[in-house]
C-alpha cells in the first residue's frame, strides 16, 4: 500500500475529529461520499451525506459529542477502496450531565473520490456496557 | 468482482449461519482465518480462532444463541480481500427465558487461505436499543 494513502486518511479522519470538536457537522458530513452509509449502534443505516449530516449534528446537540479521538490500526485495499480497521475514543457532555466517555472500535471502508479520500461506509460499536 | 467470489462468501455465511445454528463453535470458529479478529459490541476486541470459538460458545451457551440469519448486501474488493456489508436476523433464547429477535448490521472483511475465503475481521452492531 502506498504510504501516501494511509497518510490522506489519517489526515481525512484527523479533519473528522475537528469538525465534529467544533461541532459542525456539515464539516463532517463534507468527509463522507454522497452516497455514504453509516451503520450506528442501536438505530438503523443513515443513508446519503445529507443523512449523515444529521445524524452528527443530533449527536452534537442531543448526546453532547465533544470531541472523537480515531486512530488507525489496520488499512488494507487497493485501487479506489481500502477498508481501515480502527478505534475510538468520543467525549460526550449532554445538557445537565456530567462529562462522559466512550470507547470503540470502528471499520470504515474509503472510497477515493474527485475530492480526495471520503468515508463510504462507516460501522462502530462501543467496548463498554450500555448504561 | 468474479461472482465465484461472491458465491463462494456467501456459502461460507451459511456454513457460519449452520455451525451457529447447531451450537458447533468449534465449527464456526474454523469458518475465521487464524488470527481473526472479532469486534462484538459492548466489549474488547476478541483474537485469535480459539478465542473466536470462545466466544461463539459463550454466546450459544449464554445468550441462548439458536440462529443466526446473514444476508450480503455489498462486497467490494480484489485479490485475496473483500469487504462485505451485509445485515443479520439473530434467534436467542436464554434458559428460561423468552426467545427473543435481535436485528442488526455487520461488516466483514474476508481473507483468501489455502482453505477458502475465511473471516478475518468481523464488527457488527444491533438496530435495536438495548432492553
Amino acid at each position: 500500500m502506498s504510504v501516501d494513502i494511509r497518510t490522506e486518511i489519517e489526515k481525512a479522519n484527523v479533519k473528522l475529529s475537528e469538525s465534529l470538536k467544533k461541532g459542525d457537522s456539515a464539516a463532517a458530513a463534507s468527509l463522507y461520499t454522497r452516497d455514504a452509509i453509516l451503520l450506528p449502534p442501536n438505530m438503523g443505516k443513515v443513508q446519503g451525506r445529507e443523512a449523515v449530516k444529521e445524524f452528527w449534528g443530533g449527536a452534537i446537540a442531543q448526546l453532547g459529542l465533544k470531541d472523537a479521538v480515531l486512530k488507525v490500526e489496520e488499512l488494507t485495499g487497493s485501487g479506489d477502496t481500502y477498508t481501515e480497521v480502527g478505534s475510538y475514543v468520543m467525549k460526550l457532555q449532554a445538557k445537565g450531565q456530567e462529562p462522559t466517555e466512550d470507547r470503540g472500535k470502528y471499520v470504515v471502508v474509503w472510497k477515493h473520490t474527485d475530492d480526495g479520500w471520503k468515508l463510504h461506509r462507516d460501522i462502530w460499536n462501543s467496548d463498554l456496557q450500555p448504561t
